[in-house]
């Protein structure tokens, strides 16, 4: 059987697969965010010709329905079929999102006043040639001039050693060795000053970040980020541990990453003219389930109770274990994890937030496809993830989409006639709706009286933009001849779990601590949706806490700049492990307490409005 | 173009290809010695039909020459022709020699009074499981649990992490965790007593041995061996080298050696019931050359000037790593090398002779594919290789070949009518000679006044096996309709070439060390070759010392003798490596003292008949 698209191409489909696998199986990628399980709504494709079984039709709504949309996971051709797949469905992944010095980290190195100190050393040594009177073999002829240097007990794996008989030859017994922890060589090459580079990786559930710098100077060369093309098997962690623990789903995840780092790096090596080959170290910089993937780690124990990870400190290995198409020595080293929901990632920001070396009180919150929080100071650190979901990444929301062209990020409501002006990225036709959106949607919903605290449609406003649909009530910021743009009271459900989440989180480990919020003296807002995150706005829904502006700090993404730390110091690796030792971790999921916070939490901003006493005076003067 | 053979099969062949690449292309593979340069003249085929560009005729007699046979090396076709293959030129390799408990090493072991201590060492360890309360990682609470027991500063592997959540909870965190030197962990499984095998493997240049070994007990459990298919490029180490550095021949050359192990291991642990994931550890031991080309290391320099190994003491690598297809993470030993011509087969020999332990003056030589000699005790050792080259399993012979059916292995002529009377392996018709044979002939030769003391033919005997080739004159030992059996005087002199490699070694070594034969308490023969020596014979053609016979011990094949030993016993591989650290290599064919030796071997016995006192007596008798 064929699938015919309206752009012209054809494809095949078997009998018994869905149009989604079958699309999947020639590179044409959906949003699927549940990951092809009829619940999250988003594969909508119409149908134009053609008989297919549909199994179900999850979230669209009777009019959709009507006008031919079905979702693709769901629907099993039964005969030659023709189908339109609109924009918003699209999914594109492995794109460069971009590459430019966008953020010079070097700065932050320079005030941590470290010394340089990379994973790779180098000793240069000058052998005795053989001779028939001077016989031993290579290795123990090396062995012998570098042990005369003060080098004892090095080790040499196999893949070193393939090469060695014609490096030391063609450098003739001048060489440079390059070894690393252990000690343990893993390259040898001429007498020669040549530039060093290493890779500092951010491997985020929806985004992937590579820094490329120059280990010598500590300089950052150039930076390049891509989606991380696991999205095509669904858009949260849990989502993804299912897929990888079905068939051979974990070694397509693990190839989705080590692909999507390996494609990242040939346009960023090519600008700059740098051979591959001469990128000698990575540290990658990951939630647990992130670094599992990569290293090709089973997580499905992660997700089950106790939730346990195979490891948390990872040893040194080498990124040809990796399959990183770099010089397959090259070290590779993991920024270590702290428990089954707090990954690397947090403890590279914590690193690069520098919160662990102040006696202030600090509040550090990653808000990205998870949130994760952490409070502490250089004494103590407590951390917790909250299970907010990817919301405000577009999953669970109608319209719900990313951060990219097309998305509406901006939302102002008239307070007398409730029409909305929309702020669209790119300035074309919106869509969707974005995070920073959401929030902008729900604080002009709340202030214009459009929702109540509980976040339900005020009853008879003198608007038609609220209307009832299969769903329940919705409000319409958008329409034209093929879209509308919804929010629907579903839709700011899932929006006030997700900001009730965070918040409870908050509360709750505060509570653990046994401090209050005014004990807070810094909060750093971390993660790619923190950049464009309105503080007031996010106080207002009662997403962060009610705290004088002045202590917000936006860190941007600290994973990556945190693994670019550690990959040019040693005291940077040291550091990022004593964080790793020292942080507790509150698991909020088996708390009573969390519950009652996260219920309470639940309303606009809060039920208990003394903790926002900003917005109740701000409520109080619109009144 | 096509190749049609008279078996009925037609192979494709390319413009410009010669016919022994394109047999060996079809999986056929021809006796081709120098591996396919022209030289040795084994390749030998019959042309029946079709035009084809000859190279050269290298080793063909006219009358051969006549009769169509062509080398399959030298032959290009330029049109569609038609071949026989005649059964001497034929390789069979691939083919398992036998399998069977042929010598029971298990006395050898236990006559040395050391405790079993395997590559691998178990421990069992309960781990509590985890819980909410005590999440901390899989592999951080492996390590807590045997660092408990003492255990500190294990290592973890990549593939060893891989598995290790299924491992731990598929053994309900009762594990025994097995480890290597390092100490690294390489398995863990569920607490049960299983049987623990090993394989300790002989890496000839001709022929693969591999022992099955209970490494619990010690107990040989069945051995098998092989044509190491490497003959395929050629018969001596020094050709394959060569092949080694064209191409992909070093690949090659690996995965040959490679798959003749892995193809071996299947009927041995099929016959035992054995699954073959628990061969848990391997000992490998073959000259330094092919311990070179199984790890996949360039042997180039090995043949240069100075004459260097890569390396002479291997790290301990993994089974994965070597391509076994056993457990990946079983641990491979390499017996060590000593020097580019001494290799691990000969540390293994010394350590199976036991000569390093006695303080009587013990002589080992090992005559295989070439010859190698070891003087020495317990307080130092000498040794030296003689290149005596694979003459002795049929190379460079005419109509030399190895000891497999239709050699001739024994000769009498009788001194009256000098008519030859023939003993043949398989008691079939002889295709060639083998080694026996061939010392066979040459002192039945020379007692019967065939030949004189520098092996040329003496004129005038009233015989016409006797007669005149292309090549000089030869000794026909066998005629039928198809073929002839001669030995050539070329034959001879490369016989006497070989032998006196052999004497002259022992000569100019006990030279090096000031000793003389006379202080020699022991010679211990070694190598396959070996177990069908004539000592008495040996003697007479001067190969091996004129010694009392009951000086001599056959020991058969120490080098997987030794590598048994070193699979069971920490000891005996400390012992390796002490013999390898203390034995003195002296490059013989550097030494103009070598030439002298070598000359004055070059006769029958030697020029200096005083050393040879009970030939010079026979001689006299015979007079």
């Amino acid at each position: 059987m064929h699938i015919k698209l309206t752009t012209g191409k054809t494809l095949d489909i078997s009998e018994g697969e869905s149009l989604l696998q079958a699309l999947k199986r020639h590179d044409l990628y959906l949003v699927a965010s549940c990951g092809g399980k009829g619940i999250c709504g988003k594969c909508r494709i119409r149908l134009i010709e053609g008989k297919s079984r549909i199994e179900s039709t999850g979230k669209l709504e009777p009019r959709e329905i009507d006008s031919g949309i079905v979702l693709a996971c769901q629907t099993f051709p039964s005969e030659d079929i023709i189908i339109d797949i609109p924009k918003e469905s699209r999914l594109v992944v492995g794109d460069i999102i971009e590459i430019s010095r966008s953020r010079d980290l070097f700065e932050l190195f320079k005030s941590l006043d470290t010394k340089i100190s990379p994973l790779v050393r180098w000793i240069s040594v000058d052998i005795p040639p053989p001779t028939i009177q001077n016989n031993i073999g290579d290795l123990e002829r090396l062995k012998k001039a570098i042990e005369e240097k003060g080098l004892k007990g090095m080790r040499f794996s196999h893949g070193f050693l393939s090469s060695l008989a014609k490096s030391l030859r063609d450098a003739d017994w001048k060489v440079n060795l390059a070894y690393t922890y252990g000690p343990e060589a893993i390259f040898i090459s001429r007498h020669e000053s040549k530039d060093r580079y290493g890779i500092a990786v951010d491997i985020g559930t929806t985004t992937i970040v590579v820094y490329l710098a120059n280990i010598a100077d500590g300089r950052v060369i150039d930076v390049g980020s891509t989606y991380n093309s696991q999205i095509r098997h669904g858009d949260d962690v849990i989502t993804r541990i299912i897929y990888a623990t079905e068939g051979e789903g974990l070694n397509e995840l693990r190839e989705a990453v080590v692909s999507d780092i390996n494609n990242l790096l040939i346009p960023i090596v090519e600008k700059h003219d740098i051979k591959i080959g001469d990128i000698e170290s990575v540290v990658i910089s990951g939630n647990t389930t992130m670094s599992h993937i990569f290293w090709g780690f089973n997580p499905a124990y992660i997700r089950e109770e106790p939730y346990i990870p195979t490891l948390n400190i990872f040893p040194l290995w080498r990124a040809g274990t990796a399959k990183l198409n770099i010089n397959a020595q090259s070290p590779v080293y993991t920024v270590p994890c702290v428990a089954s929901y707090i990954g690397g990632d947090i403890v590279a920001g914590v690193l690069a937030s520098k919160m662990h070396k102040n006696s202030e009180i600090a509040l550090f919150m990653d808000i990205g496809t998870n949130g994760e929080i952490v409070i502490g100071n250089n004494e103590w650190l407590v951390t917790a993830a909250c299970s907010a979901g990817p919301c405000f990444e577009g999953s669970g929301i109608r319209h719900g989409m990313r951060a990219t062209e097309g998305a509406v990020e901006s939302i102002k409501i008239n307070p007398q006639t409730f029409e909305p002006t929309l702020g669209v990225i790119g300035n074309d036709k919106p869509i969707g709706i974005c995070g920073s959106g959401m929030i902008d949607a729900i604080t002009e919903m709340f202030l214009t009286g459009v929702i109540d605290q509980k976040g339900r449609f005020i009853k008879g406003l003198n608007t038609d933009r609220i209307r009832e649909s299969f769903e329940g009530p919705e409000f319409l910021f958008y329409s034209d001849d093929r879209t509308d743009i919804v929010l629907t009271e579903v839709d700011i459900e899932n929006i006030l779990r997700a900001k009730a989440a965070i918040y409870a989180g908050i509360s709750l480990l505060l509570k653990k601590v046994s401090f209050t919020l005014d004990d807070i003296d810094r909060v750093y807002i971390a993660g790619g949706f923190g950049n464009y995150l309105n503080v007031d706005k996010a106080i207002i829904i009662g997403m962060l806490p009610d705290l004088p502006k002045e202590k917000f700090r936006f860190l941007g993404n600290t994973s990556v700049a945190g693994a670019y730390l550690c990959l040019l110091s040693d005291n940077m690796r040291k550091e990022a492990e004593e964080i790793a030792h020292k942080m507790t971790n509150i698991e909020l999921s088996v708390s009573r307490r969390f519950m009652d916070e996260y219920m309470s939490a639940l309303f606009l901003p809060h039920t208990d409005m003394r903790l926002f006493p900003t917005v109740e005076k701000l409520l109080k003067n619109r009144k």
